[in-house]
């Protein structure tokens, strides 16, 4: 079995919108085995969506559209679809019913245009909106699939995973499945880790490994193409233990995990709670920090000193090491996270200091120079690094490596 | 004159990647006047792509593929392409020239497969990659124009928009631009914005407008077509007058402009320096203060205070107030914010206090509860909001109206 999917929208085709929705189609469909060989992007236009389904039903057992379900009279999918099927519009007071409570729930009045996504071609299979309005449908036609589906991607997802994906599984016989798995490292160079697992990387299918470099995180692919999911798992599971052996505790994370969930899950592990002083970094390593649910139980304080007043004041570095050394230097922010620690009650403190740049540099100390430093009463360590990039990138980069230096020393 | 777009690559067709390469080459298209009606996505498969190949150059004017110009044996284009031409494959001194000196630069062996980017189809134009080692093609077949580029961004974007379109242009007599301009505003819902420019959004083509809503932003997006870029201009000023006259302050921006580079912009103006105290935000709102280039100038100090200890110690919360109200409250609010402006020395201070959850929430104060309070000495104004959505996306909406707060109240 095999799949065809149309993006379907004037703004993709202009390029002002990226489209993740077909990726995230294709992913899901490759894990039921199901294949895609094509991909289209096209406006909203009948004429050109047309000549596209009939194309498409020709080589392809399902087609998937995306897109055109709104509520303006630009979104043109559902007509164009009934006018292709030969199949009037009627309207669905179930349909209808939701629509009116989602806007009732809004406490808003439901506008006109919205009701008219109560409208389907008659006697064809809907999908309930768990998130919007426009609903999702599913026609048959000529022994082929049509499914319709609305375009933003958290309306999409949801729809797509647990009804559509559900849905294709039952009728179609699965012969294959593709599974990945990422599994992720910070702290070795991307050409380190390429020559830590090069003939890794040198493998034929139907078990390869591909290598993803990142901004201080190199990412390992591991795919796979099988029949069954426990068969696939299997020769992942054989190329991840390889891989582990290999790359140590380099290894942060697995799939959608974050470094910061692992800088979570070390300090509730070990029972240590953190609080963090920062300068360049300009409170993401705090932020970061904090988008992990339940964080309160171990993030404790942060700090964005940058001044050299709030610095001494608040942070309580003293002012003649910020004349000696300079506010960007290794003894400043080892007393940043001295400080930290003290401040915060915490059995963990982390200090960052630097020059995130485009200003600010001089030729000793230039734009991308940081420190970071760790203390926990006993241990000190503390890093100099030299950042390549923008602002935000100099930021983001500061950010991996001192929640990797907690990671790695609490 | 009109062009279609083919992304070639089975990692794009898998879903492992997303396509940003498409969606660049159609803006860059539009600007010259060339139409773009059709966008597909296929493997590095011969067959297929000779089958899209010939339909494409049936309607379109111009075909683009993007991809599959590797040195591996996966990449197949530049074989099908000579295939499909009835070319041989010759060597080309200057490319192999080019590709041994990028390796010699990086001081690595030329590899095999790099070699093999060298040999293009017999007399066909080729362009230089100013960043990789694959060269772009320009063939010309039956009238028609056939462009080939490598898919990495960083090499695809140089090459299509310091040669392609420059040579395009030259060909394509321009008879119109596309020209866009988004306005950005915070502090009114969609259905507000929407309520305010109804008629401006039912406006037809040439000059249109579009509105996006976001987290907590609710851009317009003014798009119009003229035959030149000044007519074009002219257009677009005269509905974006309209447009701020009844948005008004809600504007905080155009285009590229962030909603901190515009709080920065006021403070810097108004010649005051800020302070913030977060809880839920969680940090969040100084990482964007201090994302904006020179925010060292205005920006003093940022306390993340996540325990009521914190909010005693550091920030200087009354203890009774704690008990009395409860950290997430109206009172504890504006005293973060009032004291933060004391703690950091700074004119303005900012206080947020509220529940990011997923956990945390009670019936009284519910995920999604936060307030958000200003302080400048003289003026004191606190707000109560109830955002929905995940952790990341409360966190995110709540820096929204701090951020908003500060612009309107400076």
């Amino acid at each position: 079995m095999n799949a065809e999917i149309m993006s379907i929208g004037t703004e993709l085709l202009l390029g002002r919108i990226i489209d993740t929705d077909a990726p995230h189609i294709s992913r899901k469909l490759a894990e039921i085995g199901i294949d895609v060989y094509h991909r289209h992007t096209v406006g909203d236009n009948p004429g050109r969506l047309i000549g596209l389904l009939k194309t498409a039903l020709e080589r392809s057992d399902i087609v998937i559209t995306v897109g055109g379900l709104g509520p303006t009279i630009d979104d043109v999918t559902i007509e164009t679809i009934a006018r292709f099927l030969g199949k009037r519009l009627v309207i669905n007071k179930t349909i209808l019913e939701d629509v009116r409570a989602y806007f009732r729930l809004r406490r808003a009045k439901c506008p006109a245009g919205s009701k008219r996504q109560a409208y389907i071609p008659e006697g064809v299979k809907w999908i309930r909106n768990r998130v919007g309005t426009a609903p999702g449908l599913v026609a048959r036609y000529k022994g082929k699939i049509i499914v319709c589906l609305p375009g933003p991607p958290r309306e999409l997802e949801p729809m797509f995973d647990l009804d559509v994906i559900p849905y294709l599984a039952k009728l179609h016989k699965i012969k294959w499945v593709l599974r990945a798995r990422t599994i992720k490292t910070t702290g070795l160079a991307e050409a380190q880790v390429n020559y830590l697992v090069k003939d890794l990387l040198k493998r034929k299918p139907p078990t390869t490994v591909g290598i993803y470099a990142k901004l201080r995180e190199v990412d390992l692919v591991i795919m796979t193409k099988a029949e069954s999911r426990r068969s696939a798992d299997r020769s992942i599971a054989r190329i991840e233990s390889i891989v582990r052996r290999r790359l140590g505790d380099n290894i942060f994370g697995c799939d959608d995990e974050t470094l910061e969930e692992a800088v979570g899950k070390v300090l509730l592990k070990k029972k240590k709670t953190i609080a963090v002083a920062e300068s360049c970094t300009g409170g993401l390593v705090s932020h970061r920090i904090t988008n992990v649910s339940g964080s309160s139980k171990y993030f404790l304080m942060g700090i964005v000193a940058y001044s050299n007043l709030i610095k001494t004041f608040i942070v309580g570095v003293a002012p003649e090491l910020l004349t000696k050394s300079g506010a960007v230097s290794r003894q400043v922010a080892l007393s940043m996270a001295e400080n930290a620690r003290l401040a915060g009650r915490s059995d963990v403190g982390v200090g960052i200091t630097g020059i995130a740049g485009p200003t600010g540099g001089t030729k000793a100390k230039p734009v991308g120079l940081v420190y970071i430093a760790f203390a926990d009463g006993a241990k000190r360590v503390v890093r100099e690094l030299r950042f390549r990039g923008n602002r935000e990138e100099i930021k983001f980069q500061a950010s991996q490596v001192a929640l990797d230096v907690v990671r790695k020393n609490v």
